[in-house]
């Protein structure tokens, strides 16, 4: 029972397969209690219909289908992380670099329902929530001074979500950071030395192996990546080349719903609803068209805990190994 | 209450200061309940004396400070990450790099007491610790292979801990990730420029600007970053220029055990003992005397939640402020 030691092709990140301290994969079924039986309206919930003034202010909605009410609305979030304003400007202060908090921080409320969660939607309903993810990605990176967005989905509370109701997040900054940028790098060098983006490459490795895959459609693979960094891990990459998620494709979008919705079914079903994060890894704005760069979805759910090892060193200890994790997500 | 984005001047990531979602010091405040009160020794615990039949094997102990017992011993870790042997010769897996799991993974216990952690026990105490930390580090990097030690602690579940009977753990691995290499790399970039170690630099401005300082001895300096990632980081550094932490005096072996015991008892009584990691950033072992590097011993109270946006971007978004930190640390 020695542990093996892969690389993520993309980044170059190591991580730790240790079977030593492996769980079989049920003995990672966890219940967040809270979530339980909650109702499908709260009075107290700034999120639900009926309680608008507890919002700043709606930012854009769009309708449900086949539903006469709203099906997701853009906020703004109420405690934000960075906010608009003129001054983008960097400076010194002593021997360090510090600028304002320029940015935003808004919220997209996936339902006006207080318990539906996007395992449980319809496709259509999915669908609606991508829509908003895109028109307002692609508003904001038409704003000068907007470098980059993160949209991501934070579901529980190990995951550090801190409101129930169903909801992502969106943030865009000034600056492209160096982990952004470190993934840009090691793309570019393998395109420099290969000719292809790596993304790609690992694409068709993927699908050609099918041992790591979870689903396939017309337009996306989802699978467990090689160097899964944590137990469950899935990327849902679009099999179109395209280093930007503002260029998402409207087939592309209906393909995204039912495949984004059967990962987080099989996530709850299989697991009992653990936490995750999800996060859409896109290109900053200016790198748009780049050859070498692919967007993809990325979930993590959060069933083990960084300790002082990975915050260390960088690399993670997976107990799991993700030809495992496949089989048992997708076992009927 | 716009926020503030500070970079940090060694690794250039930026953090950002969101006192939006700002709680006030003491709202930190927390308790692990199972901590609370421990007995002096445990009958079902592998690291109290007499239960060693539980244990692999003992590697090395070391005596306790003025009484008639073991002060530390090093253990196996008994579900390692990674394990000694021959093969450290990494292959192709499909399109995927890939290696054997070498390496060695060792708990060194702190003390024969099941419920005295570093911030109660005596100075000479915790020197024990540090001896053991160098003694046991120094030997493995003259072994062929290893090419660099991770010594860490986690504290309390959240930052990781299974035992809860007080120790450190010490990882060595064959490869130098990439996350390391991204410190080395920016650092170097700051010594060709400016012909200095930029944690020299880091060092003596913290000490001219006083307003970060938790604590100053004659070989340390404990202070919390300008750019923090959490609230009540901590880095503790050696005022004297050394890449390796390997390379420590015996004078500062003696000062380094007082300013750890200090901080660590700080943190336990201004926030009620809260979880935290450390971490000691040391240089790979083939760069031990390069100018550009300098170890630190690194404190993260894990007071808050990586959520998507961190994960995403690699950007922290602390609540806090680091000089409030510091003041909140140090007044009495």
């Amino acid at each position: 029972m020695t542990s093996e030691v892969r690389q993520n092709k993309a980044t170059k990140e190591w991580v730790i397969y240790a079977p030593a301290r492996r769980k079989r994969p049920r003995d990672f079924r966890e219940h967040d209690a809270e979530r339980k039986s909650l109702p499908p309206h709260d009075k107290e919930c700034p999120f639900c219909p009926g309680n608008e003034s507890m919002l700043p202010r709606i930012i854009m909605e769009f309708p449900a289908p086949e539903r006469n009410t709203w099906g997701t609305r853009v906020v703004p979030n109420k405690y934000p992380a960075l906010t608009p304003g003129e001054d983008i400007r960097r400076y010194n202060q002593g021997i360090y670099l510090t600028m304002p908090g320029y940015g935003r921080h808004e919220v997209i409320i996936e339902s006006p329902r207080h318990d539906q969660d996007i395992a449980q939607m319809s496709p259509e309903e999915v669908g609606v929530i991508i829509e908003t993810y895109h028109k307002r990605y692609v508003d904001l990176m038409h704003e000068h001074g907007n470098m980059m967005a993160i949209i991501f989905r934070n579901h529980g509370s190990r995951a550090g979500t801190s409101l129930i109701h169903p909801h992502s997040q969106l943030v865009v900054t000034s600056m492209v950071p160096r982990y952004i940028r470190w993934r840009e790098e090691e793309a570019q060098r393998y395109f420099d030395e290969w000719g292809r983006c790596v993304f790609c490459d690992i694409l068709t490795f993927e699908i050609e192996d099918r041992r790591r895959v979870i689903l396939e459609n017309d337009s996306f693979v989802a699978f467990i990546p090689f160097a899964a960094e944590v137990p469950f891990e899935i990327w849902i990459m679009p099999k179109e080349h395209r280093a930007d998620f503002g260029n998402i494709s409207d087939a592309e979008k209906t393909d995204l719903a039912p495949a984004l919705r059967f990962c987080l079914a099989r996530l709850r079903g299989k697991l009992a609803d653990p936490d995750y994060n999800y996060v859409i890894n896109t290109s900053a704005r200016y790198r748009a068209d780049e050859p070498q760069l692919h967007w993809y979805l990325q979930i993590l759910p959060r069933l083990t805990t960084r300790a002082g090892f990975e915050i260390g060193s960088g690399i993670n200890i997976n107990p799991s190994l993700p030809e495992r994790d496949a089989d048992f997500l997708t076992e009927t």
